[in-house]
């Protein structure tokens, strides 16, 4: 009777471990307490879960962010603390930092949420046409139904009409894949091309500083995280010379299968010019490896004389002895202009894929059902906008390109008043969200943080967070090169939030070089 | 220069391909033309990718359903065929079939996407008021914004909520983790448990027939999928000796970690009682084995006598003995009266967690950054319904009572049409949203079948598709019995077309088992 209290994995150990605790060796490990006394031992542990899934890390929602909530409640309940607001400047969250949503948009999706409306005539009619066209392609014509797995139809050709017209080269829906966020379809593809041990294991290269959702699924996925450095002596541009490096020290311990690039650059913020991309692809054919492009940043380029080359336009441009490659680009509603991260929209357009293994695939995504498909309504508004002459055309314009100039000033603002404040230095924000400052941290704010047991920039992180209500995420949780530390931030607080921001952040940092100087 | 179209994984080995293009070997595998004529071998073929996505099946949206697809189209068309229309009735999926959505739902959610109509008196004051509040808890007041990684916490709060009213007995909403509908919830906790290789790799105990998420799962993550077989001869019930037997047969080669239960059943329509729900606890408790139970059709309770009885109430009446074991209990949007699918709203109560383990959870489901929020957004309307009193109450319950209504009267009218049928036998629906008919094929049928490589069922559904226009999902995708034959049909159709469903089944039935009589 007793041993079902006592149970281990093994039936002959658990009768152990029932005799042992019959003659009072007291309780197992963990769990609550059962009726004699005894606890219950737990099946699920610490030491007995998934091993791939504690190697995970993701600082952009770590225990710093975690600590900023807790800072947000005591504020609410009136506990004193040296700042007014926690101002969240983890993650790229538009609306969070008070951006409004783009009206054409909701419009949209509320008319497909709430058909009874489609003859409202408070609603622009381009409106009510582009909400009619999705409902029609839904079975049933409900946002509630599944749609095919890979996507709704008529929005699978609506981005690639929207491709079509961006890359000037054809595009067929049947690549698109729609997804939950740019994230599932990541690491969709990943998990396509893990497989092996040893010198066969699937090595992922990605850049370093990343996006630690790289990082996340390479763990999760058993996969090696292959490392290539981006130059930040050259605004985190990606040199040719460290790539081939990265993957010839990579192939002596496992296999190189694909090759990750972020453009524009998470948390790096650079735009990659076209003779970058175009030596990235080269290098890809000569490497055998598979392109991941993360695309979700396309809309946001700020810096003058930069420009979007997206990596499908770039290898077609190149002509048919580098159109074969296999690549697969991402993009996203929740950045650009329109911010939309709840809605969980997005897609990717894979090319050149063996045609037996995107059966596979399309197979794999079955298994989750279908994307929201409220998600992928967005990504229809997002891909096939107002035109010229319809109702919401000058409205959705004026909307759209406000909130590209304000980032834009944004941007720089935040670089040039990183790079006015001593010990702080920062390349232009040419594109994205994000800054990606570098600080110079004293030697005894390192050995601090040291005999805190914290990354140095964590420790920084922390302080910036309990000191001044500023929440960045440091560097450690994107990667850096050994012995620098930098920060990442959002360029997205609204313009008086941000100056408060700065000026804050700057005050913070005197004293903080000021208290640990050397 | 050419050993860039012709590199293989290992640099020497490249070399080596190059050499022999030189001496005009030919082209190697796959893949479109390169400049010399020479074709680019793909990085990622059938062979070199992930082996366990290989061996992932999903046959609920598999060839069968991908073959309806065509010939609907090609209806569309007016090829001729021997039908009008294909019926669909492959997956559960209420609005493709022609459900209304719930008025309520869709005003409150079409209130949050577009909250320029919140002071828009034509919609009640309830709905008003529920968006508001929902509204309140997203940052920035945004359905665009990203929400914690759990999920929003007023309606963790309101879930919570739910769940104490409908056991009696208290909810933490820190237990509470918000989904991409069920899948995505139930995949996460097996994604946990799996570990290790040989005698200690995680054993996955599920029902056969199951649904074929959970098999689907399994070979994808790497674990052993154990089966228990529910009784057929006794509706479907679930038997504690076959359990014992097949926990102990598993334990010889794994070690099963986990039971996965689903009630009410898919494909199954079983509704558990309360005392099988008590012998599963103890059987769980016995077995040291954590508990999953997919508990997404909880309000389709259609037969007389039948009732839910979740597993947490029922573990909690057990007291202190049972109260204490690990369960994951998974709830959806998408079945229920309200079938609201395409929002992949789904959440999981977790009680009795390590905390430790459930920290780990938090950050794997943070890499995903939330589910989607319009989704969460449905699930608080389906756990936070209008109440006595409010505007919207008395026609949400009129909608509610005549969608249940008319699933009990259509899961009576299925299985009773298909037990009037020679060879075919069906048990009782009791609940859920399907028939699992048992098929006693001639033996001249099941030998066609093996003529040409197909399930005998297999072979079945597909003569029923091509000739009836009936799209069901063959038994062999869920699992049965040796040499048992079934398919599975959702009882979704309208009315009326359920019963042009029936007669066309009955008709294919008679002359196929005419056709092929021994």
């Amino acid at each position: 009777m007793l041993s079902r209290f006592m149970s281990g994995p093994h039936p002959a150990k658990r009768r152990l471990v029932a005799m042992s605790s019959h003659l009072g060796n007291g309780p197992q490990n963990g769990g609550p307490t059962g009726p004699a006394g005894q606890t219950r031992a737990k099946v699920l542990t610490i030491d007995s879960m998934n091993p791939l899934v504690k190697k995970v890390e993701y600082a952009v929602r770590g225990p710093i962010v975690a600590r900023a909530t807790e800072l947000e409640k005591e504020l609410e309940k009136g506990v004193p603390k040296p700042f007014k607001q926690v101002i969240k400047a983890n993650i790229g969250d538009a609306h969070a930092m008070g951006q409004k949503p783009i009206t054409f948009l909701r419009q949209v999706i509320s008319l497909c949420v709430n058909p009874d409306l489609l003859n409202n005539e408070s609603f622009p009619a381009d409106a009510r046409e582009r909400a009619r066209r999705i409902l029609q392609g839904c079975k049933g014509g409900s946002l509630g139904s599944y749609s095919d797995s890979v996507g709704v139809e008529v929005i699978r050709k609506d981005i690639a009409a929207y491709i079509e017209r961006r890359d000037g080269f054809p595009s067929d829906p049947d690549n698109i894949f729609l997804s939950t966020g740019a994230s599932d379809a990541i690491k969709n593809m990943v998990k396509l091309m893990v497989r092996g041990s040893g010198r066969d294991q699937t090595g992922v290269m990605i850049p370093i500083p990343q996006y630690p959702l790289y990082s996340a699924v390479t763990a999760e996925l058993n996969a090696v995280q292959v490392n290539y450095y981006l130059d930040e002596d050259n605004n985190w541009a990606l040199d040719i010379a460290e790539l081939e490096r990265s993957v010839k020290e990579a192939r002596q311990h496992c296999t190189p299968r694909v090759l990750c690039v972020i453009n524009p650059g998470n948390p790096t913020g650079q735009v990659l010019s076209k003779e970058n991309v175009r030596e990235i692809i080269k290098f890809a054919a000569r490497e055998h490896l598979f392109l991941m492009a993360d695309e979700v940043y396309q809309d946001n380029i700020y810096a003058e004389g930069c420009a979007f080359h997206s990596f499908k336009k770039t290898m077609m441009e190149l002509g048919p002895e580098y159109s074969t490659l296999e690549l697969a680009s991402f993009h996203s509603t929740s950045k650009g202009y329109m911010g939309e991260c709840g809605f969980r929209g997005g897609y990717m357009e894979v090319i050149n894929m063996d045609p037996q293994v995107k059966l596979q695939l399309k197979k794999l995504v079955s298994t989750k059902l279908c994307p929201p498909v409220s998600g992928q309504a967005t990504m229809d508004c997002v891909v096939n906008p107002p035109q010229p002459g319809e109702p919401s055309y000058e409205s959705f314009i004026k909307e759209k390109t406000a909130v590209l100039k304000s980032l834009a000033e944004r941007a720089k603002l935040v670089a040039e008043t990183f790079n006015s404040i001593e010990g702080v230095t920062c390349n232009t924000v040419q594109g994205a969200m994000y800054a990606f400052p570098r600080i110079a941290l004293p030697q005894r704010a390192v050995e601090k943080a040291k005999s805190l047991g914290q990354a140095p920039d964590g420790f920084y992180a922390l302080q910036l967070l309990e000191q001044a209500g500023i929440c960045v995420v440091p560097g450690s949780g994107f990667g850096q090169r050994e012995g620098t530390y930098h920060f990442r931030t959002t360029i997205l607080p609204q313009p008086d939030k941000l100056k408060i921001f700065m000026d804050a952040f700057t005050a913070f940092h005197n004293k903080f070089m000021k208290e640990y100087a050397d």
